[in-house]
């Protein structure tokens, strides 16, 4: 089927998701997660057959890892929709409201964005976190995931439309796009009209082409080149542990620290430290960092420019709290940045000069995820300041409504 | 001066004004009130040597209107200044906070988007509006108005500069891009990672460019082609009271009534007294519609789908509720869109199906507007989903950032 046609039955069906009670659309996603248990094993067929195509064609290691599916995993999909379904509806919410002097009675009510567009890459469970994310908040999905997972793709959103269909629901809110190819990615792009909110989970090629060929609206995840910064009047003990935390603890993340920033007047005694608490981590660094790490080789521009995702770290010193700033200014991402002092004015100096989604005050980088956050899921971590900023839960998938309620008001 | 070098200098002048204390900001746009009255003669020479060009290329009527500028719209600018300072300040709103179960405290914190572009016709007094609002809510505007009014929009940033001067802000927080040719129209629209956010107010050429070539986010003030529906169950009276105003108290605006939609069972009695009481107006309809309306021709499919932005009206006969939902789902823009009806079930299900930025009961379209509302201001009305929707007032102007604190906090 086309992407255009595909589009008509996704949108078609929005009206439907969007008029269904909370309680639908949150069965739809309870016997979702029973049935993801219950067909276990042909989803796990379907896996099997992308995991011998993409050995086959030459993934392996962690890529094959995340594309892979097995019992546990699959009831942690199930468990998953089950806590989004659990989670509070933000349909509906009356956000703030107000009566002008002349009686017409004015509110701004939360509504479901209709059609939520997810691209992404290989990892299966994406198919049902965010389709469920999508209903929870009363849109439909319409999914576009990679081609070596296709077949397992298909088979969980087999599961997933039957749940809607068991609930009274139209399959098609939760629709996947079959043809991987290039071009219909870029159709999907353009599919303005049909796709209102588009969601890219993907590397720097993605956001790319999202930004020379979209005409449809979009949310940016995008990349995590977090820093740790330690002033001088840090509690070293304190950063120790937070830098250990935000680089060692999951390397392969987004909201991995990826470059350390030191305070002169610490560098001599914390750095030392820091080169017995990383050992296993590859060290990068600059001149000044380099006389405290005798093993680093020299960071280039390059290093404090990349998200490595791996246990690989760019250090730097820095004489101020505000050279601290101008170097996140230039390299950062806009993701997540963390200061460690005990001093209350740089805490609240950095809290207000670093431009980017989230700040954090002597806590590590990784608590910037939905889950940690409170949110109970997310969608992405937006890095774009337009609409949302920061983990993406079901209230971000959501819009407002004006609704103005008069007694035959006209405007003078 | 380039358009990549002025775009330096508006985000260097990003911070200060982010910084700046709202008295700071608010001093500034007052200044700038007292400047625009004092400076008066200068401006207004300004405006006469745009008009006399404007007039030598054939530019006549309302478009020559909207150019012009006198003592009094001045002082109007000068008002709107002064009111947009008495604003509530959205910066520094803690919109909302939390404790996780470990202590680490959350706050989402509403902050400025930084550099706000806007993109404008030839109206004048949009750019004391546009960067007033621009700079109570923390940003700089970077400003781009058209060639026709290049020597009034001068002497008017001319005039804002000097104010920010006076109160210590940096001059180049409003920014007026001079080249108003389209190539640096479309380099202003690629201005990623400077622009944080633009405000497209143009018509539909600027929107198509728009979407074809930016790579900056940006919040669309599209059309207005807004309908009333008059239900079966109206109160007659109202109805024609509303349509009246919808249609004829100010034609040339987006919140204006296009279409009107009446229900069959009420269109005998409503549409000829319609037809007395929009004399003037230039009635188009549908087969059904022109049985109790003589006089009008037969509407196309291409007039219900335009913004008429004047004394013309089309008119159709529907079935039911839905049939008109469906014909607003159609041809309406997501602007406004109203219903007239005593019927409680009839409103509510015409609130929750009508996908726009505001839905209305019993009020006329016109109401949807900045000022009306109770925002004050407005830079725009969007009528897109994300982001911002329906009217923007300062507080569209700003994004949050998420402040996390702990106390030595790392994950588990």
């Amino acid at each position: 089927m086309s992407v255009g046609e595909l589009g008509r039955r996704v949108r078609a069906a929005a009206r439907p998701v969007a008029q269904a009670s909370s309680g639908a659309r949150a069965a739809a996603l309870l016997a979702a997660a029973d049935l993801l248990v219950v067909d276990a094993a042909s989803v796990l067929e379907a896996n099997r057959a992308d995991l011998a195509r993409a050995a086959g064609a030459g993934l392996e290691g962690a890529a094959l890892d995340r594309l892979a599916l097995d019992e546990r995993r699959l009831r942690g999909m199930a468990d998953g929709l089950r806590a989004v379904a659990a989670l509070p509806d933000p349909v509906g919410e009356v956000v703030d409201g107000w009566v002008r002097p002349n009686g017409l009675r004015v509110e701004r009510v939360r509504v479901p964005l209709g059609v939520v567009g997810v691209i992404y890459e290989n990892r299966p469970n994406v198919t049902s976190d965010a389709a469920g994310l999508c209903l929870k908040a009363g849109n439909a999905a319409f999914l576009r995931g990679s081609a070596s997972a296709l077949e397992s793709n298909r088979a969980v959103v087999g599961v997933l439309r039957r749940a809607l269909a068991k609930e009274g629901l139209p399959e098609d809110a939760v629709t996947l796009l079959e043809d991987t190819s290039h071009a219909a990615a870029i159709e999907f792009m353009r599919l303005r009209g049909t796709v209102d909110c588009l969601v890219p989970r993907g590397g720097k090629a993605l956001i790319a082409s999202l930004l020379e060929h979209a005409t449809v609206p979009y949310v940016l995840d995008g990349d995590g080149n977090c820093h740790v910064y330690v002033d001088a009047a840090a509690d070293l003990a304190m950063a120790e542990a937070i830098v250990v935390n935000a680089k060692m603890q999951r390397p392969g993340v987004c909201n991995a620290m990826e470059t350390l920033l030191v305070h002169a007047g610490v560098a001599g005694e914390l750095l030392p430290r820091l080169a017995r608490a990383l050992a296993g981590v590859t060290l990068v660094a600059d001149e000044r960092a380099r006389r405290h790490l005798p093993g680093a080789e020299p960071a280039t521009e390059e290093d404090f420019a990349t998200e490595f995702l791996s246990l690989k770290l760019a250090v730097g010193v820095v004489d101020s709290l505000d050279a601290a700033v101008r170097h996140i200014d230039r390299f950062g991402s806009g993701h997540s940045e963390a200061i460690v002092t005990q001093d209350v004015r740089a805490a609240d100096r950095f809290v207000r000069d670093v431009d980017a989604a989230a700040v954090l005050v002597n806590a590590s980088t990784r608590f910037i995820d939905g889950g940690e956050l409170g949110l109970g899921a997310e969608v992405g971590i937006s890095t774009q300041k337009l609409h949302a900023r920061g983990p993406m839960g079901p209230r971000e998938l959501t819009c407002v409504k004006w609704v103005v309620r008069g007694d035959g008001h006209v405007r003078a």
